[in-house]
């Protein structure tokens, strides 16, 4: 099976000017087949705010009401999809950007919760690999936005390590799937203040350790949780790292087994 | 040759919810290949608005700032491009929006004009009718948003109707180009009062004159413009009309020969 790079670029790596394009010339020098998938929760925070409209997150999710939703497409499917694409031409990648809506990419049905109402928020029922496999034979780069939809018109904000890490599970049947959650931090670190911490290898039952004793911060704990759980579910790497280890494959690598 | 319908749908149809619905229906019916280029100018002056930026506009184009480029860019590639695009697949169009970005299909260069500084707008350069047309073998219905990029990274707003004229001249070496600007009103009105006065046919020295008695309301006047250059440079067809006559195809037709 051939390689496939899915990358998933955090929102503030793609929205500070100098910080994309670091990441763009690191992300042109991955070889093979590649997808990004990328953030951008903090701009959509601004824009919200500049709009008088109040930013509500539970648990890291941002509770999406129609005002919102239009806020989070214009933002991620318009301003940062659009800007990332075209410097990706810069630097010769044939990236197109997408939405889930796009070529039916990717389907989601609005969130039910017993106790919260996300509102449009969306959770993955399908992939459409047939499409994105046939944009990769073709050498195009796909640049999806978390936005999906529902096949009914309705647009959804969907969480985008989600997207990574489901596209990657669906991809293993095609590729040999490298999935890099790609942020900030050089990795998981064992000390929030010092970047050489790095915990190289990591699994799950280390992970419960560290997420109860407090050492793995809030906003790790669900993009580890995609991460394991695309690692069970056949990608062959998963790798937590930054911008400038992104070709290197440091970082901290997901493991199934228990480590001694 | 086979039949490639090019519709330039006007902001106004595609922003308000009933009229974009109608619309989709319409723009359902038309069989064979079709490309589908939008405006939406009247959402991204509101937008611009709420944000406190003022839009200047010199004889119907919008100067565009950088702060005017985040909002065209976010509201043309963003929220209409993807309701429009989530909204055809609920009737069975497997739509993917696309900005000149994307795939690299428009690249244009930043005007330069000897008395205006237009700002990040864009004036067409090349279509990349290979990706355009592979699009098409796969039966993808493209939607198309007024930006383009210059191939340095920079995005530029770009006219839709030029767009929409552009395409049609260079897809008209492969197929039997039919280009409709599909707006509000019926066609091209002898009386602007009345939706019954519609031209049925309209040639540029009747136009030239229509103009000059100022018969032809301003803002027709770049549409026709675009419409005779696609005319002039080998498409079929240049039909003038509103959503309720997409697929009859009555309105106002343009022709080369002065009627008698």
């Amino acid at each position: 099976m051939n390689r496939l790079t899915i990358v998933k670029v955090g929102g503030k790596v793609v929205e500070d000017p100098k910080s994309l394009n670091n990441f763009i010339s690191e992300f042109k020098q991955i070889s093979g087949s590649k997808i990004l998938i990328h953030g951008g929760g903090t701009s959509a925070t601004k824009l919200a705010s500049k709009l008088g409209i109040e930013t509500k997150m539970i648990e890291g999710r941002r509770i999406t009401d129609a005002k919102m939703l239009d806020v989070v497409v214009m933002v991620y499917a318009g301003l940062i999809n659009k800007n990332i694409v075209s410097k990706l031409h810069v630097v010769g990648c044939n990236a197109a950007g997408f939405t889930g809506a796009d070529l039916d990419l990717i389907r989601a049905k609005k969130r039910q919760h017993p106790e919260i109402d996300y509102g449009l928020v969306g959770d993955i029922e399908d992939v459409n690999t047939l499409e994105l496999r046939l944009l990769l034979e073709e050498a195009v780069v796909p640049v999806i936005a978390p936005i999906t939809h529902d096949g009914n018109g309705q647009l959804l904000n969907t969480n985008a390590d989600t997207i990574a890490s489901e596209i990657a599970k669906e991809f293993s049947n095609y590729y040999n799937v490298y999935l890099l959650y790609c942020f900030e931090k050089s990795g998981v670190l064992k000390d929030q203040k010092n970047e050489k911490s790095v915990i190289p290898h990591l699994d799950y039952n280390t992970f419960s350790n560290l997420k109860e004793n407090g050492i793995i911060a809030s906003g790790m704990i669900p993009k580890l949780e995609n991460g394991f759980y695309a690692k069970r579910n056949g990608v062959k790497e998963v790798i937590i790292t930054n911008t400038s280890n992104l070709a290197t494959g440091k970082g901290t690598r997901l493991q199934l087994e228990i480590k001694q």
